[in-house]
């Protein structure tokens, strides 16, 4: 077993990671918040604090297991959407993110599939309206490199 | 929808996929090859000739979804296995596929997360036992730069 | 295999177990009526006069399973509502109900423990509205003891 | 391994295919169209042009899979309810499918079965409204027959 | 919510559809007969007696039904090499039973049906060793006609 | 968002908490720690020091939990095993662990109760040649009080 780093700032290392991965954007936390606030600071402590802040993979490489995690996992719609929002936030452009989509088909099937990139669909639907597209894919769009 | 490509070469694209990702090591195929061998010409022609080689992520990107969502998914070990063997084939490093498992603990939970470390550990294992060991963790060990 | 009980009053006793646990208040029961009565009728014998009746627990102890069962399995969200309704009326108190679904983010991870939490979110709102609140939690609360 | 068909008209079987057996009515491929186009031609040709295309079972009985499948699945509302219409354009009844629905109780459980039996009653009333209700079941009712 | 039909005979219908079904054997069931014989006895009076015994389809399309399901849910592979043996029991040949799990892959994804397939060939390969091999697939084998 | 407790004794709480359940059999943790050593630190820490210390419910109310949500997730043996012994170990008796696996049948079904309880089985089996065994259950054992 490892020795924990001090763990005094752990909060506050959360809170940081998930502001700049979730740009404050977290509906699926505020909703317990009033009834289990413990709930959405252990998100913030372990799930970014913890989990997120480790080193070995970048952020955006990060949010695409994520994508395919929540994907596969199903009945996690309000927790896609925020990450969907996260991904284009950390610099992964529509394209990735249609592709983590469509990579879980052979492994998770075509059911948990579609229901995700119907949240995709919708999400981009939304920033498209209030003016926050993201880089659009295509020929012309440029692409974030996730690795460098 | 849109217009397939032109599918004469399908299944040879997929086995070359197959034959680049697997390093031709796929024994959770060739288990089912008497009983249904069309099972494992699909996963060679949809798994790895139509999604694994669709562009807009890299491979070793795709290996990281693979990973996270088999982990995900429970139960999959010998495919797991497989896809562990494979991420190294592609490149990535054994750290990389241990924070790729790690990654799941917030989603998934502990249980399917240890069940899929475990697996890790036996594959390295067994691959340090046969001198193919991937490229070790840690300070000295090349990363392989996923977007590139 | 062990000899059934008569089964004369097997409906009879799960319908008194349904009411005495329920309140009466079984909405994803009532839904499926008109199109499949049997479903209803079996959940009645089934879940609550053949299981839930059984001894070696107490009632507010097997509701507590059912949270943490019902959250950890996704995707329940009518049958959850129900339930931790039938949790208040078995004398379970709002804290007790959010510890259940609290416990299971390591073993479920944390989108279903906070689907969950929405649910129960809810339903504590609604009564609250309703004039039926339960025992509020905190310092004043008074505390259901499940094990006398 | 096996050898795959000639594949030319892979795209094409599989439309017809998916026209047979949904009528032409699939909301929850149409919906992805826009942001992700090969996923729906993915499940044309695949789920409808190699899968739902091969012999030794008949399309009831498929049918009758796909209906279990989903509904233990969970999570996959507007996959079920698309394939509980298709159900009734094979030549099911009413019976068949509440059959298939109560068939996984055992096996999956009483919430996964009772939110596909919602599906279902939701379909038969949408279907009952527009005056092209399925054969009701009941005595008086023509039942298909799946084996011939 | 429908009246029972009068349950004197529950566990005799039910343990008589059992032995015409699984042939008698069930060691999935007997596993736990010692340390709790009510769960080897509710799977009789409720899986076979209640379910099984209903009308509607018959008992290879319900048959049919099961495999698909346990193949999908996963981690059932007691369950389901109990079940792959009772298809052959009702009258399923071996190329019905391989296309079942088959039809899961589009809607369960690859894992789940290889690690399906994977038991069934094991139950094949079992009864042939005992010279209980079912019949053949292929041009000359017959084939259960299960709609009559 | 609740403010945590200072957390310098946050893993030693951990510990010692993972201690008192699991009188310090934890194989399935010890079986990563080598390859990935914080994921042990993050069980004992978040699971055991963050959730299983939190008031509101008894130490045997949140062992009845993970059992059921064990049980209900499947492909979670070593785990199961693991908690079982935990179970007993906390003062629940072979009766009241069976009992917590039978609820699961109606809400997740007979395959994860059958495996579940196969795995119950083989724990008791483990203790009783090993001279551990815990209170027997029937008219002589004595029940732990979980609520008091």
């Amino acid at each position: 077993m490892s020795t924990p780093p001090t763990a005094d700032d752990r909060l506050a290392r959360g809170l940081a990671e998930m502001a700049r991965i979730t740009g404050g954007h977290t509906p699926h936390l505020d909703a317990v918040d009033g009834i289990a606030p413990d709930l959405a600071r252990y998100a913030a402590e372990f799930a970014f604090g913890d989990i997120y802040a480790r080193g070995g993979l970048t952020t955006p490489e990060r949010q695409l297991i994520t994508l395919g995690v929540l994907a596969a996992l199903g009945d996690a719609e309000p927790q896609l959407a925020a990450h969907v929002r996260a991904a284009f936030t950390v610099g992964l452009t529509v394209e990735q993110v249609v592709e983590a989509v469509m990579h879980i088909v052979p492994f998770a099937g075509f059911p948990r599939a579609l229901n995700a990139m119907t949240v995709v669909e919708r999400v981009v639907a939304e920033q498209r309206e209030q003016g926050t597209a993201p880089v659009p894919p295509g020929p012309g769009g440029e692409r974030a490199t996730t690795g460098s």
